[in-house]
């Protein structure tokens, strides 16, 4: 069994029909600095036999299991008695943990679906919630660390940071396991690889892994960082990657953009066609945007792009509202009508219909006007009505950070 | 053993780190009108012993194992490898597979890398790729089946589609089960849940399933269809829901807007603040919006608001840019600037910055105009700045399509 290995297992029936299981990636996040990487994850139905077997096998392969969800007050939570039969262990009222419930509750008696969530695992420390009823409980056993958390968010995260991580740094004491993420835009997949593959020689023993969103490319470098090596890869990546790299971490295209504004005092506005209001929306997800940002036109019709941006009824007569010349005069009126140093352009094909002849679905025209003139450049782009959009939304903000100092 | 139990096995190292795994809904819902639902999902990284170990442990508890990705024609595609060491199996190299590749790409002679991608499990059928290179197989044994699938969505998608689901079908003949995904806007979910009670008691033998969202709950009806239980529940459902439903399966409440406006040959417009362009997003997400929709304008800044709708400078100093008033002139702007017959509007306050004094994060007025007049209205969101950007924007679409005959 390899040191550092942990498993995750995340309970509930609805993982398994209609509901995405987010956690693999928060829990993961969360146990790299404490030395561990996932080894494997499972998501478990609501019953007892199954949670029973999934604990059993995570903790003959690993030296630690999370097992996530299940604790809470209703029939169906059932994680405590699960990994007490894995165990052959009995579960014991924790007096403790009822006193703690019914003062911050102000109950005199606590009811009978509360006393449930008092149950600890014969030789278990409680763990204290925060944001919710179910304490979350953590057991030492052979050299071994079970932990049962609670299933929202919200109660987890807070228990990990407050609680747990200091339960396993001290039971395990690892040398941290360092991931830093390099985010770049404006090539394939392929063509980062092929970049980075010097750096990826230099350093055999780290992990890396390249995932390619919508015209983006994300590289992780992960591994044992006690010598500094995943701080040497990142930085041989960051002079490979050049100009591509617009980030690091959870910085977003948008943000990137944004810092640039903001770091040089000027604005930005958009007039969006066939991205239909996308690029402002991931512009205005970033908190305090509105320093930098004063608007966007989204002109899904022909009246709308002559009235609010003032393209030339000739213009698109002529040329077409997909066309070189209308990406140029709707940049050119969303800076004059929002009065902004820089603005940007999208219109395009969508899909899945509305294609003419010469102009195929995921054909994109953009332009960008800055102070000095307007520049127009078009892309084609493959996939679904979705792929398209987001792709045209990444170009369009990373053409922008590009030509910002 | 149950009748009717998949398991889904899932490789990719990146699963265990930064990836999210978006598989097992797809999967769910492909099995369940053949009878099959997920008894568990596991995610294993690119190992060999892993995957077997996986692999093993699943045909144990499960009829039916599909494992995906790890088929492809690099170093670290090993199930196959892994699916032959669980079982005790050869791979044998299929001349028919090298045939149909040579043919498909134009070969003369296979790559090496290509003939690993001719390996089947002995006695095990290939199944054809229309998108790829990596032949996926289905293997029959002691009354089990055992699938293996590319990782591409692209890939194994229409493989599933146009192959294994015959062979499942064919191999089990089991009942169809059925489920019927209703979608409600406007209610909390527990009020949900005490508004579905009666329908829930009524058909014991279904799974029910709640999924709240931000403004919005999933309603999942599940189980045997062979006497038509599941049509009947979800029609007790609809009934109970009433106005609250906005539609079945993957319909938005964008989509249901537009239905309603297209079918009554009307028009909208929109004018967005603290939503930033999201609401125009959601709306563009649909093909063919632009039938109905005529445009938005994100008015980040006062300026904006000024010019683009013609909000009085007199109402943003007076009552403030998060204001019934600002928000009544902004949809009544809008609906002017547009031409369009309705339009609404956004303002308010998305986090974490930017309270003030009786005006709080999350609070967010809206406004509706209508021909007949203009409807004003403010709702107070908790959680972060996604929360409310997303609850603010379904929130708008809900009560205009609540406002449309």
């Amino acid at each position: 069994m390899k040191d550092g290995r942990a498993e995750l297992i995340c309970t509930g029936s609805e993982l398994l029909g209609g509901k995405l299981n987010l956690y693999a990636p928060l829990f993961a996040e969360r146990l790299a600095p404490l030395g561990f990487a996932l080894g494997r994850e499972q998501s478990c139905g609501d019953s007892l036999e199954e949670i029973a077997d999934a604990v059993k096998g995570a903790l003959k392969r690993s030296v630690l299991v999370l097992v996530c969800g299940g604790l809470g007050p209703t029939f169906d939570d059932l994680t405590r008695q699960a990994a007490a039969a894995a165990l052959g262990l009995r579960l014991i009222y924790s007096k403790d943990c009822a006193r703690i419930l019914a003062f911050n509750y102000g109950l005199k008696k606590l009811p009978p679906n509360f006393k449930n969530q008092c149950l600890l695992l014969e030789g278990a420390k409680p763990l204290e919630n925060s944001n919710g009823t179910a304490f979350g409980q953590v057991l030492r056993r052979g050299g071994k660390m079970l932990a049962l958390l609670p299933g929202p968010r919200q109660e987890w995260e807070p228990m990990f940071a407050n609680f747990l991580d200091s339960e396993i740094s001290s039971a395990f004491r690892l040398p941290p396991s360092a991931q830093i993420k390099l985010r770049a835009a404006g090539l394939w997949e392929t063509r980062a690889e092929k970049m980075l593959r010097p750096a990826m020689r230099r350093f055999p023993g780290l992990a890396f892994t390249i995932l390619a969103g919508p015209g983006t490319v994300d590289f992780l470098i992960s591994g044992d960082d006690s010598r500094g090596a995943v701080a040497r890869a990142a930085a041989a990546c960051r002079k490979l990657l050049g100009q591509a790299l617009y980030g690091e971490g959870e910085t977003t295209l948008a943000a990137a953009v944004g810092e640039k504004l903001k770091a040089a005092g000027k604005t930005v506005a958009c007039a969006e066609s066939c991205t239909g209001g996308l690029a402002a929306k991931l512009i205005t997800d970033i908190p305090g945007s509105s320093d930098w940002f004063l608007g966007g036109a989204v002109s899904y019709s022909n009246a709308a792009k002559a009235r609010l941006l003032g393209v030339g009824a000739a213009t698109l007569k002529k040329y077409g509202a997909v066309s070189a010349q209308t990406a140029r005069e709707m940049a050119a009126g969303a800076r004059r009508a929002f009065g902004s140093d820089y603005a940007f352009s999208t219109t395009g094909i969508a899909g899945p219909g509305g294609a003419t002849p010469g102009k195929p679905a995921g054909l994109v025209w953009f332009a960008l006007a800055a102070p000095g003139g307007v520049k127009v450049f078009s892309r084609q782009f493959r996939g679904g009505r979705a792929q398209v959009r987001d792709g045209a939304a990444n170009c369009v903000l990373d053409e922008l950070r590009k030509i910002l100092k």
